[in-house]
């Protein structure tokens, strides 16, 4: 399972704030945090900073370097932005996102290749959103068409098929989950990758609604996603269930989480 | 999703001493906590009074049904205890359990049918556990077959194809979330039931362990369960997980539970 941490990202406020007044210890400090929780990337985000993006998203790339070795996952949508700020990148890293909109994919899948990044690619045309896991499929296929042809490895894709809120639509899960399936059985090597807030927005008791819908996603063959690791419970349901879907030896990770303290 | 309120069990030892010293108020409690906490049946179980299961079992048939109309479910392996308990049984009740052991099946599917009873078949023989997913799914369908033969229609049979601890066989899981996908493709109409505390047993955190168990088998097509619906953590997982899996019209039973307070 790869965790791709989510907490750096200037749409919250307090990380907006701390870009803002070039607070790196905060952000250093939220770096670490997420690394010693289990972090496979840190993901970067200064996608607020309309205009100002690339400035502050290398700021913010030197001081996470500076204290971690874990790579980057380059959260932008604007190839202009990821050129800039690839070259201040010290490991492969992990490119967030491309989609089959065009210009976002003929402009950030030559930076991939180049960088000998990995690519999340979303299930998401500049004129339609895929709802049903039919439509996700298809957008799959051709995302994968479209980035294998341009010489990336299967291995290196991540296609997050996008989860809607359940508020407005209660098969919008349902839909996402049949998708991860379909797209893993499709395309052996392939990975798949979901963001987890998106399915909660309008309900209450989120968090357990993403947590609940993370155990479902990775029961259907989910093998990373976008999540904060330093979320105890949500932790928690992530060992629990890696251990159920027999991806736990000796179920020793368990044991060691819950003997660290962090299963409760 | 079919609830199976497993509280009122002699394995219990506060319930084995309130069988014993018949405190019909303490066992009626149980009965009414779960009856209030969304059971759809009361499971009933005085199994470990060799020799006299029959008799504390027909008096906590008697004690149960003077507060709550939910049927019951008549937890005995045996037979005989069950025919004699029977006649005090006042609405179609579910049965468990019957296995593929000749003596067990040949005398329990008689009374099943002519109670008019669901019956929980275990994927299991006198001389052998199913361990893997094809075993499981094999004598589930001797199982299908024998009851069906007998004459009981396949929408009351509950298949519990069984998990073993994760403790002793990292799979074990796995295998029964398996089995619960092509028992429930292979039979349309029949159902599926698990119990949650085998999987955990050796394990830290066992409730977390049992909640994402049930998380995992529901968005595998689990359609009933054994558990403690008064467990807060659980039902809130249950509750969430029904949501996920396109369950919840409009998302107004998580909502209604959480106005309830029993989603934290």
């Amino acid at each position: 399972m790869i965790i791709i941490a989510e907490r750096i990202n200037a749409s919250r406020k307090y990380i907006a704030q701390a870009i803002a007044t070039r607070n790196a210890p905060f952000i250093q400090n939220e770096a670490k945090a997420q690394a010693q929780a289990g972090a496979d990337y840190i993901d970067v985000n200064a996608g607020t900073f309309v205009g100002e993006e690339a400035q502050h998203l290398g700021w913010i790339i030197d001081v996470v370097q500076e204290v971690t070795d874990l790579p980057l996952c380059i959260d932008s949508p604007d190839p202009k932005v990821i050129a800039e700020v690839l070259p201040r990148v010290k490991r492969p890293p992990m490119i967030n996102s491309i989609t089959l909109e065009p210009a976002r994919l003929e402009g950030i899948l030559p930076l991939v290749l180049e960088a000998g990044a990995k690519v999340i690619a979303l299930c998401q045309s500049q004129d339609s959103m895929a709802e049903t896991a039919d439509e996700k499929v298809r957008m799959a296929e051709r995302l994968v068409e479209k980035s294998t042809r341009a010489g990336i490895p299967l291995e290196d894709i991540y296609i997050d098929p996008l989860v809607y809120p359940l508020a407005t639509n209660t098969r919008s899960a349902l839909e996402t989950l049949e998708a991860i399936e379909r797209i893993m059985k499709e395309f052996p090597g392939v990975h798949t990758v979901c963001g987890l807030t998106n399915v909660s927005h309008g309900l209450p008791a989120r968090k357990l609604v993403n947590r609940t819908f993370l155990v479902a996603a990775i029961t259907r063959g989910l093998d990373s996603a976008i999540l904060d690791p330093t979320d105890k419970d949500l932790y928690a349901a992530l060992k629990a269930v890696l251990m159920v879907m027999g991806k736990d030896e000796f179920c020793m990770n368990f044991i060691t989480s819950y003997r660290e303290g962090r299963l409760e």
